[in-house]
């Protein structure tokens, strides 16, 4: 029997409730494969700094440091947000935890949902054959340059990017191109920014070491439109830290709701697993927010542990549960099921 | 009779077709009111490189300088686009009017029009009562902060903003809120920028003087999918340059066609009015362009040079050329009219 130890980070708002229910889908794998899942808890976010003061406490580095995966629900609270004085904020630990674990690949699947596809707002005839995947650089950038205020009246927050940083990522989602349908898109801003220009530089060098895989480039404010007008035309979409946080979320609209968006950070270190969703917190302690955003990124963890059975398990029961209308309200607005009913069943299909 | 010196400004692409359409218009308002408008041409843009080297010649700005208004249609070409050495590019002309002309505030209404919701890719019912103006921020931000590499592999873009910068275009945003439903959104990303804490920071001091708007504010992730969720939730949507860029081009997905979106920038100088979409190469030089977003931003220009009762005679030809099916393919696939026909149809029904 294999053991995996998993550092589980439920930080604000829903995510201690959706991570329960990603563990008990957990449970559920265990039982049917030879596998066994060792948790450990750590603090991020508002709790962190309720608790110690910090947004990402070191113990809590140090448990994700020695894991084989970490799953995070999700970071943020209201009571932080416009508050333009405040020292410390919960958002500090996510951007924290994915420096430490040297976290600089995001990696976001983008597709729709047939039982979706009523209450999206896009209309069906643009989502047909809608399947790609955004890689979002997610140490670098705006993210992370020097930033800081001088005086009371100016502020500034640089943006930069190293050659080195952008290979590495660059090579993840030309790999990732290769096994899905050789298509590339950069999404830049080449016409004004130099460190836009600089990734462009980049990937039409390595483009030469994939040749199978045919390279796109779009302006953002372009890729912001093509989205919606005609997202069938992408496969992998590669882009930095503050654009992909831009467009990736605009993708999400794609599937009809937020609570099914799951995603993976990988790089140097341990990989983590988040849902894509915020911390929610209108809906925290209700048991009505969806799970299968978190149950979904737990997928990709297994394909990650190297469980793809079990993924893929974990993906037919999640898929089995929305079709038969057995979803939380923000999926099924007449017959609603709470967040623990909906991880019950999922767990169940297993 | 009263004289209005334009300078126009063609630039690359269609802009020449649809700036001539435009200047049509201009003639049948000359027609019906007491006013002359007296034209100075300029260059700019792609064209502007091949003709002199520069992409905006200084004889371009001083006619623009002393103007009453500016029209230019648009610049950009692909021969610049994917050229990472090209040391002079179109959009630097872009770029630099705006600076030399202190156009610090881009203006771009959206809304819908009823001949195209059927084929706006977002369903019908999300685009009820639509109707928004999105104030850019045009001249400052990581658009102008020192840029450059060092060496071969490292590039940066600086992103500053000062309270002054930020302060008056939010009194032009506030301004507009108290005309028209008294609610302002501010786009930003304060939970990770600096810059983004600084327009908060300003923003709701500056609310306290106007009392009857109600000020949101939202991240910038957020706000590109409540953009498309909920658009009917937005009045005036206030941004620093770059997220301006993203989510202007993502909301004019509401209209159905990039061919149908006005802008005006304003500042210290000349006013100068554009269409939203670009230079479209692919259709320049066939006659096939859709002239309307250029016709509808020298509504928005007669509007500024204090002839209303022609800005609305200008509004309602184009609602009425649209309404009776009188438009260019983008807007009518099945009976497309030229780009020239439907400049004469809007000339004529003025
Ligand atoms: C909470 C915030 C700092 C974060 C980001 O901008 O990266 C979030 O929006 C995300 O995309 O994970
Ligand atoms: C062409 C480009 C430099 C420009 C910008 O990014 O401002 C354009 O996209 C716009 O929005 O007017």
């Amino acid at each position: 029997k294999s053991t995996k130890n998993i550092t589980v980070l439920p930080g604000d708002g829903i995510g201690p409730e959706i991570v329960s229910e990603a563990q008990k889908v957990l449970a559920a794998v265990a039982g049917k494969y030879d596998v066994e899942f060792n948790y450990t808890e750590g603090l991020i976010g508002a709790v962190a700094i309720d608790a110690t003061g910090s947004a990402l406490p070191e113990d809590t580095i140090a448990a994700c440091q020695s894991a084989d995966a970490v799953i995070l629900g999700a970071v943020g609270d209201p009571r932080f947000d416009n508050d333009p004085k405040a020292k410390v904020r919960p958002e500090q630990g996510l951007l924290a935890i994915r420096k430490a674990l040297g976290l600089f690949c995001n990696i976001r699947p983008i597709r729709t949902f047939d039982a979706l596809l009523d209450q999206a707002p896009i209309k069906a005839d643009r989502l047909q054959g809608v399947d790609f995947v955004i890689y979002r650089e997610l140490t670098g950038g705006i993210y992370f340059g020097e930033k800081g205020t001088i005086g009371e009246d100016k502020a500034f927050d640089n943006c930069v990017y190293e050659r080195s940083e952008i290979e590495r990522i660059a090579h993840l989602a030309f790999e990732a191109a290769t096994k899905r349908c050789n298509k590339l898109t950069l999404v830049d801003k080449a016409n004004v920014l130099e460190t836009s220009r600089l990734w462009r530089k980049v990937v039409q060098e390595l483009s030469a070491q994939y040749p199978s895989v045919e390279v796109d480039y779009l302006f953002v404010d372009n890729a912001a439109m093509q989205v919606i007008l005609n997202p069938a035309q992408f496969d992998v979409v590669l882009t930095e830290n503050m654009f992909g946080d831009i467009i990736s979320d605009e993708a999400s609209i794609i599937s009809g709701s937020l609570g099914m968006l799951p995603s993976a950070s990988v790089g140097t270190g341990s990989s983590l697993f988040e849902p894509i969703h915020g911390s929610y917190p209108q809906a925290a302690g209700k048991n009505i927010a969806n799970p299968m955003a978190t149950i979904l990124s737990v997928a990709m963890m297994l394909d990650h542990l190297d469980l793809p059975e079990a993924a893929k398990d974990v993906r037919k029961a999640v898929d089995d549960a929305l079709n038969s209308g057995f979803a939380t309200i923000d999926v099924n607005k007449d017959e609603p099921q709470s967040t623990s009913a909906v991880g019950d069943r999922i767990a169940d299909l297993i």
